[in-house]
């Protein structure tokens, strides 16, 4: 069976490193959905949206939060759209950002790999240290086919730069997670990293300190990094980088916008051939 | 209204600081509850606990990771627990060390504090910054009563020392993080720090360094931090720190001990003794 990472490589090969990040904001749904129940409206909206972008990318990516904010209603419909995704062929990153260790993130990792959602590969926040992260690999090891988990290391927020960017022992905080990261990819595999396109220095930085390593990268598109600002992320040889759109292609238009579709379809269209 | 910190301290003054925590692992529940679906298993030994508990503790804290694993109607059964636990008076705490930024926390938030799961206060991760934080202080200021935040300073777990003793601009990483908590708890109200029992002396310097915030005790009982050690986070007028004990409270028997109820009585009647 291939590895998560050689399974990246085969979609970014194929598709492009377009992510496209599913994150069903109630109130920002086409005025068509406003009938349906909530719980009935997000997982619609999803399936319609995996459909419309099919063609254009490889890989999406569900936001938890927008499910959990439905209770246990909300967290079948992410199942769903989790199982429709992969049976469509995407590759699919749970962004959970979950963070706890031992049992407990045995318990989390067990959710997002088992037959609860079943993902492809998940968010995990390493500010817990190794403990936080070794569950979810020892959990994705053992799953068929293998599973992936991308680490918080340099995030595209505003205020990420507090923590993230203090001068610890001679080089910034994000630059000893980025590095541990790439230590757990070289021991264990299929460890990626999370990093901001907004902060282009920063990327090209942690690029070249740990080149191995597959990037996902936020902030491309509605949070202002351009296309050649990710760039930076990319392997020479190609791969190397997934980039996340989320506004920007499911969220392109005004809710009562009859042409809805073909705004999400067009936007999936133009993150593509941009970002090849 | 009260705060949430003045109804901590109107609990903690009455019932002491013990905090039980609900971590309803399905293969450590006592054997009679094995002939039920693994959802009502786990509602129902929580709802046993909280009739247990009651006399001996204030505080309950679920952690979200079990309920998770159960997928929908894993969720379902946490807000049962939830919703029942406020009914009898604690207070409880949501342990999802949910960690993300803007709409995304809003919608973390509003599933922690709204209708979804009512719960008086939250774990969350702070790694990305403030941006991680404030969402959850909007969200739970709007709320009656208002809720608490208690964000991860120092862990308990043994490799928490990777990033979060780091020597960071003249102090370790977690005095960076708890002087933050001071600084937003001072200026919002009721965001409380996570540090764990494990490291007596940082739990000592801290308690220095924040006098005024409300500390989340983990790793007491069972993971080593001992009554003695805890006691250094209390405020010397009472207050200031809540205890959690989930293994040595919930789970201090085996399987098919039919005195089970008796041993979670007595585990949580000597916690309280001790913790005093």
């Amino acid at each position: 069976m291939p590895t998560f990472s050689e399974r990246l490589t085969e979609t970014v090969s194929r598709y492009g490193p377009l992510c496209v990040g599913l994150d069903p904001r109630i109130d920002m749904l086409p005025r068509e959905y406003e009938e349906l129940s909530p719980v009935d409206a997000i997982e619609r909206f999803c399936l319609k949206v995996l459909d419309l972008v099919r063609p254009y990318c490889g890989v999406v990516k569900p936001q938890a939060a927008f499910f959990e904010l439905l209770g246990g209603g909300g967290f079948e419909a992410m199942d769903t759209v989790l199982k429709l995704a992969r049976e469509k062929g995407f590759v699919t990153i749970l962004d959970g950002k979950r963070g706890d260790i031992a049992s407990t993130a045995t318990a989390y990792a067990e959710a997002a790999f088992g037959p609860t959602w079943d993902a492809d590969a998940v968010t995990v926040n390493p500010y817990m240290g190794y403990d936080a992260v070794e569950p979810f690999l020892a959990v994705g090891r053992k799953a068929t086919p293998a599973r992936g988990v991308f680490a918080l290391v340099r995030t595209s927020n505003p205020g990420s730069r507090l923590f993230q960017n203090l001068q610890c022992e001679g080089k910034p905080l994000y630059r000893h997670v980025a590095e541990a990261v790439g230590e757990w990819n070289h021991a264990y595999g299929d460890v990626g990293a999370v990093i901001g396109a907004t902060n282009p220095a920063e990327l090209k930085e942690l690029r070249a300190a740990v080149p191995d390593v597959w990037f996902l990268v936020p902030g491309y598109g509605a949070q202002g990094g351009t296309a050649a600002d990710v760039k930076a992320a990319y392997w020479p040889s190609g791969g190397g980088a997934i980039v996340n759109s989320s506004r920007g292609v499911v969220f392109p238009y005004h809710r009562d916008d009859p042409d809805w579709e073909l705004k999400v379809i067009n936007a999936a269209m133009k993150a593509q051939a941009e970002l090849k």
